[in-house]
């Protein structure tokens, strides 16, 4: 029997569909001659539809993409600095809106340096570690305000919100993280001792759900030091847990770590399945370069391996990261067009 | 006629008095025979102080402190997980008190990889940048509170501050950074596009300022890219101006970056005057190689360079820098005792 899985694509914008396309094809490659068939709804969101409409995320469109298994979502983003999208904010009204409305609360990044890729790092060692970001609340929540706007008396204020309970999912999510991994270690990142209010809830959780977790090795390290560590240091991450801020900053960190933007992928997983987990490149949409077959489709490609995972179709997969590393191994340096890599990486998928 | 310096000394706790020592012997060497003299008065503060007598910063040895012309602070904070020090925050009710207390809005970090010293980054190429961090306001206010604390129910939340008066006179402070230096560059760092409250404030005041200095060539960056440039290109930057978080976080990657956190100095700047200005390392106190002679004293010592800067002692200062940047040209990677390096520099400071 043919199980058909339901994927919403929004390739989005500059390099989105560039390389969702190839993703798109590593996705039609791995699954050929199986009996997991896809039924795809592509949506054009993002900034050049707002400027052809106006719209960001019309209700409809967001009730329709909820309908479906999964997302596959590619980068948005217009030009910047162009004056039409002063006042559009795509990355809250389209991004943040999905990954909040589908309550994506696991953001899972993982950091992997793969045989053959450089790193920006001098010696790296051994670098593997997964980013389990919170997706739903912190500082991302948009709550706050400004008084006395443009006047020499303005306020702005801008508040983190931390609850009990969205803290210990993700928490808990991370320890069952670690638990599947064989290091079993877990390094959660804050700044208590400055962020005091949200930093002790974020204290109490850890303590509390840690105890049900004997078997894993726990520590703190603030934010600030944990970029010291994350370029000096990195093979000592196993699982990082965090805030939305600091997930934000560190796993961009992490990508140019672990051999650059162009391969780190990412999930926002909704684990209790109430809602589509949404899978994309970490990276942005990279106008500059849009439309030159010059962005690699790397990190959309792995983002699509999470979504196999997310499907359990955990072979698959395996199958997409071989190819991805059977690639990078060969790679080095060579700048390659963005569907020549789709075609190499289709070409070094193993047969199941 | 002899001019007198009042310096309050804080050596605090861990290494802090251990690099505060060096940092004192290369002062004293380097003002030998001029017409400069320093009145140094002592303060025992830190976690060791409030183990011993529960006290933080009375208000009498603030008052004191404040009499002073500039502050020489070492490190403060105990041994990690200390049960007696649950309820001290030592980083709140002394540094951060003394830095918002004593209005240092100017946190002045620079970064320069000088020649001899490894990065952990395998292609630096020229790295010379210094971040001017806000420090009086922003997520640093300790606004914010908690709801039912410790149930399932509990509400945190976390307020940064910002105000029209705070952003624009650490923008103006950096332009006029930018403006003395040769690049004439600067960059401001944000979440423009999810902290839209705060980074509306922080956009507004740049622009503002920016059109009284059609030199300086300004630049924006989110703060999670701004982490990949600074391990990509980080000779990019020239100044940077950034929020009291994201100050933080960019300094101690930048520290990493620049040869490491044993190099990384900094000033704690009140232009206005009206307040001393105090200069510590970027380090913490390390309780784990504290009384080891172990640390490295050079940020103290190029903290103690930024101060004679700041008391318009810019020769004095400058050889203090030249005698570093010799030592670290000779000194490769060996491990040096921490008198050992305070003894290198001094015999290497130029005569006058
Ligand atoms: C585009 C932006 C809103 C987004 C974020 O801040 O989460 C991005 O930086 C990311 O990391 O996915
Ligand atoms: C100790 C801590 C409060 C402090 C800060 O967060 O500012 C430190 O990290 C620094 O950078 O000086």
């Amino acid at each position: 029997m043919t199980r058909t899985i339901k994927l919403a694509v929004l390739p989005g914008d500059g390099i989105g569909p560039e390389v969702i396309e190839q993703a798109n094809r590593v996705l039609d490659a791995v699954l050929v001659g199986g009996d997991v068939e896809l039924a795809r709804t592509e949506f054009k969101l993002g900034a050049e539809r707002f400027l052809e409409t106006g719209e960001t995320l019309p209700e409809e469109e967001q009730q329709a993409i909820a309908e479906h298994d999964a997302i596959l979502f590619g980068a948005v983003g217009g030009v910047p600095g162009d004056a039409r999208l002063k006042h559009a904010n795509i990355e809250r009204g389209l991004l943040l809106k999905l990954r909040f409305d589908f309550d994506h609360y696991a953001n899972v990044r993982p950091c992997t340096l793969f045989p053959g890729v450089e790193s920006t790092l001098r010696a790296p060692g051994e670098v593997d570690f997964v980013v389990v970001r919170e997706g739903t609340e912190g500082p991302y929540v948009g709550n706050g305000g400004t008084l006395r706007a443009g006047t020499p008396h303005e306020v702005a204020t801008e508040v983190s919100v931390n609850t009990a309970m969205g803290v210990e999912r993700v928490v808990r999510y991370a320890f069952e993280t670690a638990q599947s991994r064989p290091r079993k270690k877990l390094t959660w990142v804050h700044k208590t001792n400055v962020l005091v209010h949200a930093g002790a809830i974020w204290q109490r959780v850890v303590a509390a759900v840690s105890a049900e977790y004997p078997e894993i090795a726990v520590d703190y390290m603030h934010v600030d030091a944990a970029t010291i560590f994350m370029v000096q240091d990195p093979a000592r991450f196993d699982v990082i847990v965090t805030d939305n801020l600091f997930g934000d900053i560190l796993t961009d960190l992490a990508g140019a770590i672990g051999g650059g933007i162009g391969l780190a992928a990412s999930g926002n997983i909704n684990p209790d399945g109430t809602f589509p987990s949404m899978f994309e490149p970490v990276h942005g949409s990279a106008p500059d370069i849009a439309g030159q077959q010059k962005a690699d489709p790397t990190a959309a490609i792995l983002s699509a391996a999470l979504l196999l995972d997310h499907l359990d179709l955990g072979a698959e997969a395996d199958r997409v990261r071989e190819a991805v590393r059977a690639d990078l191994a060969v790679r080095g340096d060579a700048a390659r067009a963005t569907a020549a890599v789709g075609d190499a990486i289709i070409a070094a998928l193993p047969s199941r």
